[in-house]
């Protein structure tokens, strides 16, 4: 048996961009990248010679390292920097590089340096993908909120009919919670920060190594600085190794966005039951099927952004355990247990956002079911508006009209009818009654919200073009 | 068995102000308070008379209600609203309300419209003594990192001694984090919105009413508007009733905060251990005592931050799950599940936060323990330092130095002069080398980051100072 | 603000017997019950005098103590039993009792076996609780499986319509949730155990006081054992002070109960929807309703149990998390972690069972409903059916029938007429089309399986009544 | 980047049995053992031929499967057995097999049946290994409590000196919690069910096909068994498609068992620490060091173990959650969800148990740093002794002797000059005041609690061998 992973038990992300951004080659590429922004930032200070510099670009390449051979190596240092940079060191005397090329590898730092801000670059790029599916998918319920600003429709609370509402207003909620989740995740991708402190956060070897060489002007700050901007990260005034709060808001952050897309899988899931039937998936050839009963058409794509919903909150927590826990300059294991956390979230987070830009960019609503369902219930969905309205003006007030309501119910009696026969014409006339059990008359400041949302996501959508 | 909590098993906050700010009371005082609120608003708008505002303010009082009785009528509907609404109306009956006050009363709201909105009150009032012990505990913090600015210490990782630091940069680096977590619970705090939608978000009936009130000018926005105003809270573009993300950013900021003070309690703790006995907490008579040993004085406050920071993580995860399960205008239970989580979260970090502010402003620094520890590994504690400075120089080169280092632990001899005995006084002095064993030499840029951290505590707490 | 809580936020629990159970009065007089245990076998072993005994009975009155100021004081030590000790001493002295009461009251032991006894004696009496809730709710679920055994209806996977089944099978599925759950319980609560260890868990001190004292013949092992018959607990080999799978064996039946509680209450949220409307939950005045909207009726008790097993399983994740920090003989902070976490899980199952009771003896099943649902998609969902009968008899085998059914689905003809229309009477008779196509004979084993589930179910109940 | 994963983020489970034994190949080939183990069972029940039977036998070979292919095509139906199937019948008609080879493959089954089963092989499997590895943690510790049953040391509670106690009792405690951990995961592993119940539980459409094959004899009832017979399962009396108690039994054994050694790794990481240097983990060749600071030998084994203890909660939590909210006859996402939590669960017990056998049976018991830190609080951590045995005899009793402790401590004299000033010699005599102060006395029940836990573990020991 190989032992590797392909995907196979987490199909919300396999297929999809994160295995190739975030993989444990992927990863290995990041720790390789950071080894090499720090040769390069020496290089270019003088710290090492160009061919010091060519030498470790050469070994920086992922496809020359053994990754089976690298996890094997894990366990004994309890982190897979270790391994690789023997590996990195073999290769390079093996490739007989210069002597300065393996002083300059890895010069002052530590293992956590290279693996925490890897991770970031790791979050760097696939928090990019999330955003990039998230505005396929804002597109997609933006555009379904406009085309229905005006589609009335059933809302429910606690799983019952409740008052009309409109589809797009529907839309515009789930894309009101994409947009805050969306802007959560520029905001953390543009502050994800660089880790550079050495050994227990101090940069002593990088200092004293400094302080030797008098010829060098850079300060220990200056290169921290550089190496930031080589890698676009964001150079912290303190090293965060004791700090766990980038890994928290990174869990956060990733965790609310497939939340968010979790809210508008379950709300798909419930459309798409038959009795209800508002919302069919996308259909594509050979997905959502099943060959022992072909009438059946699953909901794949909601029911992913569902599993990934279920699976995040427990990584999100191991992440505060973890910084709660953490102790000394470096903790014994609460470090550790972050990364499998975080990757995972990054995980979830990119094929969720993928298939929630499937789902909102390619799903069909069926009015004919949305105006069904409205009716199911009759004219007692607008009973909260004939108490409001007629209440004040007719015999016995609200509880009056609540009566005939339950009348209506349990009797099955119209409640028009019964609203006709106990009324008089002069307080109520026959328009107003049609008026007011027009459900589209009681939408109250559903197109307003609408648009409020729309705007909002006009002004998003036009930074994020200006910024390509 | 009256069936009522104290906070018997909960002693980080129990004593403390958590159960006033937090505890069933405040809560039942927060939702009279949105209640009131609102028909204050109308009062202002003409929706509702100056006697009508009179009468509810009258039974806006928490005071009047029997709060077992209420919260066993919570099943009932599935919400605390309801039934203290009902208790609301026979109230204003047994008043002799005018009839206009039963009207106003939660007028075209809904009970999500205020328990989501009584949740954020607290909030707005609990982390504000959240932000109070930080401000405490930041001091103390600073104070101590200012004082030990150049107090040499031993670093650890993965609980082994490793290079010399500062006890100075071990308070900024705990200083660090807490800064980070406040002003994420500022920003938090600033921007905890109204939620306002009646039923299910469209405020229907509020707009019905002010269709048929053509005297009235205000529009719905605005008097949204001027609750959110009347009550401190922001007022969102949209309603938040099936958008989650308030309750998971307000989660996941409380419970970084947690976390931030876990780390803080997880280092006392190792340190207050009698083999290290760095730190010593503050002793006052009654506390952290054991009678059958009165030699044994326990570390209770950087315990209780501990046992905090265990139990935060399994609510934060709740509030995520909540969300990302949530369906509807209003879920079937999504909802229900975010109410004892979030305010459990909110309890905690009022008293993670009180205990981190005793802790920081009164525990001892014992430098005797910090020298005795630093020097427990002898010279071996430098030896990246000399692999730095005289692997270049010595034959062998870093291998070599390595060996010696090896020898000493293992042979017990004194790394100094094994050196001496393998350098030649050229290469080394034994100036040179005195100074080469001098931790106090190999601090890196400890300092530097200490005067960052203590910089930017000062800005902080002087916009704090200037907003008071 | 008075700061203690009534369960407000809280409705699954709160009104029901969880308060009383195992609020916090409780705990103190489970306390008070182990502590008035100890000197209860040491006044029988001769260790004190009656009126040692006789005096600590009268102090060990729950009703004496101000809990308000209790939950106060248990910061100072980090847990309650040191100032309720306190409390009790000062009592004794007050009521002039002997000294050698004072010298018997929790002689030998510790806070840690009085608080972990404690806990073992809420959850002995709570967990019969939920045993008898479940016991309700299992024989409410028996009468629906035998009530409906042959009442066909349609199985939903993914959401979507898959085969007949019966409702009585559904019933079974909940009930065979409901016995494994509810015998885990049972398994759990023979084997609670008592914690008697001592200080560190060697019983030194009681072993050494018997030393003195030559007169006395039990041994500490002896006495152990008398101690843990009195509280109707197990007596463990060794002590659990550090061992802490006692509390995640507790918590995880717990919240496996609320889970399969769960479950049920997701399928009844679901059956409960307007357009399904299969099931509807038992109407009872004043509850599920709303007042502006008097033709809804909330599912209230299926969502509290959906809301119950949202709640629980961050609690049970902090339980796992304190057992696997443990540390020391008593550790600094995961043993005060699990006291909420595991006491509110206790709770969680109280009122989930007692909601699922309600529920599973008093809900309606609509049979008009589940046959409107199981006609929803018309003779396709006997594909999978067809394919096996026909598949091997017809032209084009499998393949040609499930392009009949695709053929039906799109194009809305009757499946029926097209298998007629395509296949001749010889190979498929009028007759045997009927026959195929009624779901009621396409059951299977459903019928068997109900049959297995209600045999389990009626042995279990036979042993319980023959315990009483 | 290949996307795959090797475990690189994972160190307590990389490079030992869990890669093998349950990554994605060892799961498609729990699959293909199932779906083979069907086809056996027919074949014996002469439901299909024998030539079906070594068509379908040649595909069940998981080296034939592109796994990075199987992986992206899961998405399609959510799950990997959908494309898997489809992969096998394209490899039969590749093979030539006989039409009845792919009627028999899968006959009857759903992708719930396969996929549930061939988590329980993993399980059965993985299990295995696990409790072969805490077999041998069981001995080394057993080892561990036997030699040092009376090696005298300090307790620990709170993180301070408490009582003397022994190193075999501490590893007893340690043992007790490893075999309460083993014998609930053979508990389980003799109970993993088979999963059977065709598309909705009902077996509908293997009934439908035996009903037209009258000349077979065997009911579905005795196809499952044979199934379960086949696969080493146990046949459960009715399927759980719908009941996920089996799962949520499975995740808190595996969960329980992480605890219980993230409690050893836990106790060691602190004995670890230079300052208390009571424990030293096995040092092996490349393992655990530094480069750049040889003086540093990190305790790997311990730090693993408890990072599994950190990652573990979370999955447990999202069993139980999935559980929770399952609905339906096949859950919308709660199903999927399961998949990665619990083989994860697996892993990390697998891993986990691996280090602590390392750990257990390698490393060494510091005795000296044992001795050092039992007297580093001088006489004062026998003061409960003092009091219980003078307490009754000195003049001003048990608050006269702890006064002499406290002066002992904050004065700094000895405890024992300052009994001796102050107690006549009739009272106190030397020898018995040596007697006193000896903490080899006052160990109270270690011995026999230490015996307990031995005699539990020999009988343990018993039957495993027996079993082999």
């Amino acid at each position: 048996m190989s032992g590797v992973d392909y995907g196979v038990l987490t199909p919300v992300w396999a297929g999809g961009a994160a295995p190739e951004r975030s993989g444990d080659e992927a990863f290995v590429a990041a720790m390789l990248r950071v080894e090499l922004a720090w040769v390069q930032v020496q290089s270019q200070a003088g710290l090492c010679s160009q061919a010091d510099l060519d030498a470790v670009q050469a070994v920086a390449d992922v496809a020359r390292y053994d990754l089976a051979q690298l996890a094997a190596k894990t366990p004994d240092g309890a982190n897979a920097l270790i391994p690789l940079l023997g590996m990195m060191r073999a290769l390079l005397a093996a490739d007989g590089a210069p002597a300065g090329a393996g002083t300059a590898l890895h010069r002052g730092a530590t293992s956590q340096d290279i693996i925490d801000t890897a991770l970031m670059l790791l979050l760097h790029d696939g928090v990019q993908a999330v955003l990039q599916s998230l505005h396929r998918t804002a597109s997609g319920l933006a555009d379904l909120a406009a085309a229905h600003r005006d589609t009335v429709c059933i809302a429910r609370s606690l799983t019952q009919h409740a008052l009309p509402t409109t589809f797009g207003y529907k839309a515009a909620c789930w894309l009101s919670a994409v947009l805050g989740a969306a802007k959560n995740l520029e905001q953390l991708r543009g502050h994800l920060p660089l880790q550079f402190g050495g050994a227990v956060g101090t940069l002593a070897s990088l200092e004293q190594h400094l302080a030797g060489r008098t010829e060098i002007t850079a300060t220990t700050g200056q290169l921290s600085q550089r190496l930031a901007d080589r890698l676009d990260l964001a150079s912290p005034a303190t090293p965060w190794h004791s700090n766990r709060l980038p890994i928290m808001q990174a869990g956060s952050a990733l965790g609310a966005a497939i939340a968010a897309l979790g809210t508008f899988g379950a709300d798909v899931l419930t459309a798409s039951r038959p009795e209800i039937g508002e919302i069919t998936e996308p259909r594509e050839a050979g997905k959502g099927g099943s060959s022992a009963m072909p009438q059946k058409q699953n909901p794949v794509h909601s029911l992913l952004l569902r599993s990934a919903a279920l699976n995040a909150p427990g990584h999100v927590a191991t992440l505060y355990t973890a910084a709660g826990t953490a102790v000394d300059e470096r903790p014994d294991g609460a470090w550790h247990a972050e990364w499998p956390a975080l990757r995972e979230l990054l995980r979830l987070a990119i094929g969720s956002s993928e298939h929630a830009a499937i789902l909102a960019t390619g799903m069909s609503i069926n009015t004919d079911a949305l105006t069904r369902n409205l009716k199911l219930g009759g004219d007692a969905v607008l009973s909260e508006r004939l108490a409001t309205v007629l209440g004040p003006v007719v015999a016995g007030g609200k509880p009056a009209i609540q009566r005939l309501v339950l009348q209506s119910l349990t009797e099955g009696g119209s409640l028009r009818e019964l609203l006709r026969a106990s009324t008089d014409q002069q307080l109520l006339s026959d328009e107003l009654l049609d008026e007011l059990l027009d459900p589209a008359g009681y939408l109250g400041a559903a197109g307003r919200f609408t648009d409020n949302v729309l705007a909002e996501y006009s002004a998003w959508k036009e930074t994020w073009q200006s910024q390509r």
